[in-house]
Parts: structure tokens; C-alpha cells; sequence
């Protein structure tokens, strides 16, 4: 595989740390010349005679300039990253020193490293497979407990584990129909066609349960959006906020997301929550629907996977209500009714909307009963009652190929129903084994590749 | 001096590398509990059992909680850093995993550093003076070759050598005098008085000339201000785009500084000049200007260390030219005059500007001779000839000490002139003494030390 990559014998170097200013920045090398390049500018001592694993402090030059005062990280291959000689840079984390080094190194004989070349190489030198190296994506982009958890345990190859089961399984399938195969001139079937069976039945259940666990997994890894909606006065506002103040995520800490967008996260026990549109609660309450049917409010329904239908306990009147959630189980959508200013005699609200069995009485003013509605909202998104301890998909491509293999799982299961021969169920087998040898990376190209790791930051 | 410090003996942590999301991250500890409570996160090898200088692969967790895949550096006391036990924690660059792994180093023991508190201890184990412990404050905010330069040599000690000597200096002066007080009852002078004079004198000129360095220092660290002036349609905005085309700072890379500012920033040979009120030449041409008197123009001016006066050469009367220019001379302000659109005969211009010695000529439109303008810029800057190999004083703190050791010598310098007794002499000497020592950090408190740390950033 290697030889497809042109550029393989080259020595790469990029910053690996965030730029700007930071007490330090560490720049990081990988190739046959690690040691050669950083040796011409550092030189206190000779790198190559140093043991793998040591770290050194010297002075690092570039010609007769003095460039910065370093401490130097030596890892010699395969015990690396990238399974290659790699050298980190520590030094000061001025970004115009990171800049002089990076040229120093170019000038030594290195070239600047390609967004995610170093795990591009981690995975080429085997060290990785390819849903591992795509987790080291998702690691970095964590944001919340759930996310942070998925990652990990990915990277540590729980996903590939489980992968590897089921290819385990459709081989052993595989090789039935080929010993049918290979005594096919004797027209003899050899495969127990209800063994046959029971194992591509086995292999779709556990397809299945992976291909489920991406909704949870996208959840994780994207969140979900929430609409709040409502009759002006209901009390949006007050409960956007009060939401806010307990659970409020720190947007810059989440990429993808600014101050200007116009939605606020909130982060419910790792799952993190977007509530679309919430500009619009705050500054245009009287744009806000009476009742339902006006456009911008079935708009907003549409883009959010939860709707929070808010109402004024004291101004409700249940039958009102009854056709506002009739509406919403009409349109499908996953919706929580809320009832809110409940500041007054609560028993006598429950009972007057006891025909709803699932309404949700808070006082958004008091931060009354918030953790019920939240808790709430975490069980429409668990209800599929995936546990996070299990294996889950949580990347879209890793998801597109399951579904592809679980069409040919199909196909095979149609085939053995019609008893079909031998050498086209094979087909589809290998069908099968392709679409998960490119979750894991068995089987690619480098058009593939070079999509899949120029998402990663340079210096990964 | 040890014991003033309150929280000494704790070990500190913060996350040495800029905030955000990166490759990697370093999280850094300090103190004499650093291989403990890294020890309690990371299982996979007794740290306490490793050498000094070593890099270890392991996973870090929190209790039962799987923190992150890292390398962890060792830096055992007081080969370090801050000359304690140092461990930096090398982790993936996402923010949740930063934030993770510093809660559980403080849940294990440790405290959050405050701003500069790895560079005080430094200074406090004596692993540094306080002008080289500043002079990394100055390295990680530098932005240009200068700048590097100069503070790459005070952390390397130029500059506390240069102070030594003239502490020396002093010191053998405060010898003499001693001596002389000691048989003060006798009425003998034993100090010779004009060895002691010329002492004193050679002490002067060398404050005086790292006193006089700061201007370049100045300039060196924070940049020269040009205004940009002249009538409409002098080609003030075209000179400027000409100026940024070639030499535009990055000014993301320069802290401080945000483009929402009013200046443009160029960097010519490693200084910073500033570009003042460009929006206004942009925006407002037709404010700005006819001829001079304007209050606008004054204040512009006054800003500005230097003021570039552009005409065009086909429209500008020589007779106003020479109004303006001792209008300028009499303002003290320095000023280059600038003569724009020469795309006709050069010669002839010329001689139409024969009498201004110091004109000039350009033409912004077709990037002409602008390199003379730019070395004119410099050579405003650096005409006090100050080369960029000595030293150079570019702290202000510095600076005003300085100033007053000068008034100090200078007190004992007519203190010799006017005879006065020896006692009152050696006061004087000491307040020499103690000035000097506040600059390298041997007289020092905590408020000062609060203060000059404050200004660093955390994790440094």
C-alpha cells in the first residue's frame, strides 16, 4: 500500500499545538530524517547517539542565528506515533518563533506535513486502522463527556473489535460456499444451507445494532436540536434562560459553533442540547405564533428533533391543548408539553390537566422541577436505550458502509431463500467483506484517504 | 526571600500551550508533589522509578474514568525549568480533554498555577534573574527578528552582564568610601577623590548609554507610529496599499493588536512601524486636510513618531513645500517629505524640488523607489546608531530604574564636586545600589513580583 504514496520517503514537520501565543508551542517532526534535520540545528549534543524516549535541552541555531532555547523529544520508530523516527520540538510559544523553526526545518531538508499526515502515516505503518485514526478526529473534537467517552473507545478499538467479529463470522460463511464451490462440477451441496442461515442471520443482527447505534452516536457527536415553542407569554424566554444558567456549554470550547449563531447549547449529562432559533425567542416574542399553523412555526418544528410545546398553566384551556398535541403526534414529532408558571396551587393544575399523561409542570421562574423536564429530554434521546458502554457508531461514513453491507446481507439471505447457487452467494460475500474492509481501512485508495485526513488539523 | 511566598510548598498546574484545539496539548506541573499526583492518574509505571529526562506512553485516569492516551516528560528537581520536580503531560488538543485531565491533577493534590507562577519559581530557585525571567514575557510576545533578538539576549544574561559590571564598578567605589568612614574619626580622606570621580563617570556613561538604548528598545519591542498626511489626492491611500502589498504584518501573530483596529502594521528590517488612522486616510479623504492647520492633522501628527508629508510633485508649488516643511521643523516632529506620481520626466521633478535636500521621490502607483522611503523610515529609527548587537533595554520597568540610577550617580557626582562628607556619599552609592538590584530581582517584594508576573500568561 505504501508505494501509492509518492511523497512516503519524505520527512514531514508541522506545528502540533493551537497557534497563537501560549508559554510554549511544540513542533513536531516525522521520517528518516528526523534526527538528521534537527541534529544541523541543534547543537549541544549529537540526537542519534541519544536513547529512544530522552528528552535534551540545547539551544537550536539556523546557520549562526540563534533561534530559541528548546527542549528536544526524542522517539525513535517503530516505538511512535507514526511508527517512523519522530521528533518534537518544545520550545517558546511565540508564533514567530514557531515560524523560524518550521523554516529552519524546511531549509534542514523536512517539508510541511499535511493536514493529518502524521496519523496519515500512524495508519499506513499499521499502528492505527483507519476507524481508529478517524476517532483521533472525534478525540480532539470532544466536547462533552459522551463524546469524549465514544472517542476513546474507539481509538482504543472497541468499533474495529466488534468489526472484525462479524468479518470473522461472514469468512467463515464465505468458506463454506467455497469448499461448495470448488466441488461444484460434482454438483454436490456441501453448505448446510440452515447453518448458512443462522450465520448471515447472526451477522445482520449485529449489523443492525450497529447501524441503530449511529442515532445515538450522531447524538453524541452532533447533539440535538430542541425548539421551544409557544403562545407569547408563555414563559420562553424565562425558561431558555433558566435552562442556560444551570447547563450552559461554553461555545467556544465546541468547534463549528460562534457567538453569532443563533442557537445556545446547553450539555445535559454529556449529551449536549441546541436550542434552535432562540434569537427568535428573545428579541421577536411578538413574531411568535398564536396557537399553530403559521409557517415560521412549523419551520422550526421541522429542523428540531425535540419540540418543547410551552404553555401558561393558568391561561391553558385543556381542550386547546388536546389539539395542539393531536397536532404534533400527526406530524410525528418528538414533542414534550410543558406546562409552566405552575406558582400557584399544583395540585389543582395536575388535576386539571389530568387527561395528559405526559405533561411536564415546572415553574421556569422558580427553576422548579427543570431536572424533570431534562431528564425527559434524555430519554427521548436514549429511548432506544442503546448503552453508551456498548459499541457506537458515531461517524457517517463508517455508517454508510454498515448500511451497504447490511443491503448485501440481505441480498445473501434473499439468495439462500431462493436457493440461488453457490458462486453468486459468494458474490455477495465478498460484497459484504469489501464494504467492511473500507471502515477499516483493508481496502481503500487514496482518493479516500486523502478525503478522510484532510479534516484533520495539520500537525495530527 | 522564600518565605514570603505563602504557597510555595504546593505543586501547581495549568495547560502550558495556547487554549483551544490542536494536534496536541502540554499540561505542565510543579512542585515537590508533581511525580505523586501524576503517579495517581497514570498506572502503567512507577514514574517516581524513572530517570530524570524521559518520556513515557501510558493512559491517564481519573478513579475509573479513562482520561486520555498521553506521553508524560520528567524533569526531576532541580533539572528543571522552575528547578522543582516538573512533569509535562503531553494530551490530544481538544479543550474537554485539557479541562479533564487539570481537574483530576487538582482533585490528586494540585493547584491551579496563577499567571507566570512556573517562571517565578524560577526566579525564587535562582534559575533565572528577574530581567532574564521578563525577557521570556518579551520572547513569547515577539513578533519580529528584533525583537526575538534582543529578547533572546537578556534571557541569555547580556543584559544582567552588562549590569554586573557596572554594579561592580560601583561597588569597588563604595570600597573606597567605606574605608574612609571606617577611620572618619581620624579626619582622614583616603579615597582618592578624582579616582573616584572618574569611577563614578565611567558609571554614568554606561547607564547612559542602556538608558538611551531604550528608545531603540522601544521601538524594537512596540513599534514606531507613522502618520501618513498630505492634500487630497496626494496618493495618500495609494502609497499605503503600496506599503502593505509588501511588508504587511500578520497582525493576528502580534498581541495586542485586532483588526478591528485603526492601524495597519508593515515590518521592515525586524521593526514594526504603525500605520496610525489609516481608516481615516481610506474613509474620510475628503476630511482630511488642505494644506495644514487643521486641528485632525495636528493631533494625527502629535501621535506619530514619525510623519510622512506626501505631495504630488506635478500639483505642489516648491514655495508651500518649504511652508510646510519649517512649519514641521518648528513641531519638532520628525518628518520625511514624500513626492508622489514622478511617472513623468524624473529628472525634471527633481530639479523643479532642488532646494529640499531630503525629498523623496516616489511613485506609489508603480512600486517605485519605495525601498528608499522604507530605509529613510529605518534610519529615522535607528540614527542614534545603536546597533542591535549590544544591549538594549526595551522593559520600561527597566528603564525608569535606570533613570534613576543615573539621578543617583548624579548626586554623587556633585556631591563629589562640592566636597561633601564620605557618609553621605555611600548613601547615595547605596541608592544606586538598590535600583540596580531591583532590576535584576536581589531587592525585590512581593507586590513587584505579583505585578511583574501578573502580566504573563498562565501556564508560563
Amino acid at each position: 500500500m505504501t508505494n501509492q504514496f509518492a511523497s512516503w520517503d519524505e520527512t514531514i514537520v508541522a506545528l502540533a499545538t493551537p497557534p497563537g501565543v501560549g508559554a510554549i508551542g511544540v513542533i513536531r517532526l516525522s521520517g528518516k530524517k528526523s534526527f538528521d534535520i534537527v541534529g544541523k540545528l541543534f547543537a549541544s549534543k549529537d540526537l542519534k547517539a541519544q536513547r529512544s524516549h530522552t528528552l535534551h535541552v540545547g539551544y537550536l541555531h539556523n546557520r549562526n542565528t540563534l533561534l530559541d532555547e528548546v527542549v528536544v523529544s526524542l522517539f525513535k520508530g517503530p516505538r511512535s506515533y507514526t511508527g517512523e523516527d519522530v521528533i518534537e520540538i518544545s520550545c517558546h510559544g511565540s508564533p514567530y518563533i514557531h515560524q523560524q523553526i518550521i523554516d529552519a526545518c524546511i531549509q534542514a531538508g523536512a517539508r510541511l506535513a499535511k493536514p493529518g499526515e502524521f496519523t496519515l502515516r500512524a495508519f499506513l505503518n499499521g499502528k492505527l486502522d483507519l476507524s481508529q485514526a478517524e476517532a483521533v478526529a472525534d478525540l480532539i473534537a470532544s466536547n462533552t463527556s459522551a463524546s469524549h467517552k465514544t472517542a476513546l473507545n474507539n481509538i482504543r478499538g472497541k468499533f474495529s473489535e466488534a468489526l472484525k467479529d462479524l468479518r470473522e463470522e461472514l469468512i467463515k460463511f464465505s468458506a463454506l460456499i467455497e469448499l461448495e464451490l470448488d466441488f461444484a462440477q460434482e454438483d454436490v451441496e456441501f453448505a448446510d444451507r440452515s447453518q448458512l442461515k443462522s450465520l448471515v442471520h447472526q451477522a445482520m443482527t449485529k449489523t443492525q445494532a450497529l447501524i441503530e447505534s449511529f442515532k445515538l452516536g450522531n447524538v453524541i457527536k452532533n447533539g440535538v436540536s430542541v425548539a421551544i415553542i409557544g403562545k407569547p407569554n408563555a414563559g420562553k424566554s424565562t425558561l431558555l434562560n433558566a435552562l442556560l444558567n444551570e447547563d450552559r456549554a461554553i461555545v467556544s470550547d465546541i468547534p463549528g459553533t460562534t457567538r453569532d449563531t443563533i442557537e445556545e447549547i446547553i450539555n445535559i449529562d454529556g449529551i449536549l442540547f441546541r436550542l434552535i432559533d432562540t434569537a427568535g425567542i428573545r428579541n421577536h416574542a411578538q413574531d411568535i405564533i398564536e396557537g399553530f399553523g403559521i409557517e415560521k412555526s412549523l419551520q422550526k418544528m421541522k429542523q428540531a428533533d425535540i419540540v418543547l410545546y410551552l404553555f401558561d398553566v393558568n391561561e391553558m384551556i385543556p381542550d386547546e391543548l388536546k389539539t395542539v398535541e393531536l397536532d404534533l403526534q400527526d406530524q410525528k414529532i418528538n414533542h414534550l408539553l410543558v406546562g409552566n408558571k405552575t406558582e400557584g396551587n399544583e395540585s389543582i393544575i395536575r388535576e386539571n390537566f389530568s387527561q395528559f399523561s405526559g405533561v411536564i409542570f415546572i415553574s421556569a421562574k422558580n427553576h422548579l422541577h427543570l431536572e424533570v423536564l431534562k431528564e425527559r429530554m434524555l430519554d427521548i434521546v436514549l429511548k432506544d436505550k442503546v448503552s453508551s458502554e456498548n459499541v457506537i457508531v458515531t461517524n457517517a461514513r463508517h455508517y454508510h458502509s454498515l448500511v451497504q453491507v447490511n443491503e448485501a446481507l440481505n441480498d445473501v439471505m434473499n439468495g439462500l431463500t431462493n436457493k440461488i447457487s453457490g458462486d453468486l452467494l459468494a458474490l455477495d460475500i465478498r460484497r459484504c467483506l469489501q464494504f467492511l474492509g473500507e471502515i477499516t481501512g483493508e481496502i481503500t485508495n487514496e482518493d479516500q484517504l486523502d478525503y478522510i485526513f484532510s479534516k484533520f488539523c495539520i500537525g495530527k
